[in-house]
């Protein structure tokens, strides 16, 4: 969902480039993010990171990763970074990027990353949009290219449509499907609840009844 | 489900050998199924047709294909078979197996079936039972011995934990998804209901608002 177009959000992420940074200083950063961390630490990424809800409580549940949370917005990815600035003050496993979710392989260097995060990602229903799905096969070859074998992708959504079109996207790519991984209705499967930190979408439309799925895979 | 025992049934099998084969013949027939139909047409077989309803509706509408209902229980089969044969009439592309999905290798020639279809099979839900799913990987390995190359296994549930471990043992069997052939809930899928044909459990599942879950995919 696009946000509104907030003013401040420009000359915010200006003054925080250390926080947030942008699509140049990303790929000048390609093999070197461990640089940016406080802890050499694996390095998770959360492409369409939104508000940031769910990055933010994974980097402070999680304080032995090290999480980039990735925006093609920026007034989605301002608010995201001030929240992590203003009200949980420093969290050093935490940077954000301020980019194109197209150019992960620009940004990472083989091997990279560990774990690549999709949440809740724009559906582009219409067949023509096939390519713009960032579970389409070129994206995929992206996040294969930055993460190591045995890498993990981890896609959460409410949209059916989308969902169904991923796990043929998935399973056609060759990408090795988890046991107990797959959930059709994540909020029913306490066990696989355990761990989940929430998206913002995920709050309100599992409150709604909706059904939240949820994939996640291995990459050769 | 099981149904209660037909007093009727063995008997009733017996008298119509010719429309339901017992496993001692199945196995006698494998690689000359043709010869049972009426005319040479590539066969589809289900996988515990329960009560006939999907095997019976599919042989009506689609008269150029030869059908095989396959069921290991007596009672169900006989009541199946009796179906097609009093309400009917004669369906000469329709036959009945009275044996164990287990043995369809056993049973079929390779290359034999053009097309498999596992409809609302028990769940089994227990870890501890999962080699008795319809869908575990050594009767997975079973239906790609009796299928082409591009041989389709269609599958229909309403039971969220056996798709959920479908999809995982399909995709790493490496069977091909195909596009727009996964539906998380196949009745509200306008499109995908076109050529729909209901099994019993399907009309009362759904009738009562819950999903059905459908996937198609092709063995190499």
């Amino acid at each position: 969902m696009r946000l509104r177009n907030k003013k401040w959000a420009r000359p915010w992420l200006k003054e925080h480039a250390d926080l947030v940074i942008d699509q140049e200083h990303a790929i000048a950063l390609q093999g070197n993010w461990q640089s940016v961390f406080a802890l050499n630490q694996p390095i998770h990424v959360e492409i369409g990171t939104g508000k940031g809800q769910f990055i933010i409580g994974m980097a402070k549940k999680y304080p032995m990763i090290n999480f980039i949370g990735m925006e093609i917005q920026d007034s989605a990815v301002a608010v995201a970074a001030r929240k992590a600035f203003e009200d949980e003050a420093d969290l050093p496993n935490l940077k954000f990027i301020y980019g194109d979710g197209a150019g992960v392989e620009t940004y990472f260097a083989a091997g990279e990353v560990s774990k690549i995060y999709l949440n809740f990602s724009d559906p582009w229903p219409k067949s023509r949009h096939e390519s713009r799905r960032l579970t389409y096969k070129t994206f995929l070859a992206g996040y294969q290219t930055v993460l190591p074998k045995g890498g993990e992708l981890a896609f959460k959504t409410d949209n059916r449509g989308l969902f169904e079109y991923s796990l043929y996207s998935f399973a056609n790519f060759g990408i090795t499907f988890m046991p107990n991984e797959i959930s059709l209705n994540l909020h029913e499967d306490a066990d696989k609840m355990v761990d989940n930190v929430e998206t913002e979408y995920e709050q309100k439309f599992s409150a709604l009844g909706f059904p939240i799925y949820k994939f996640t895979g291995q990459f050769d």
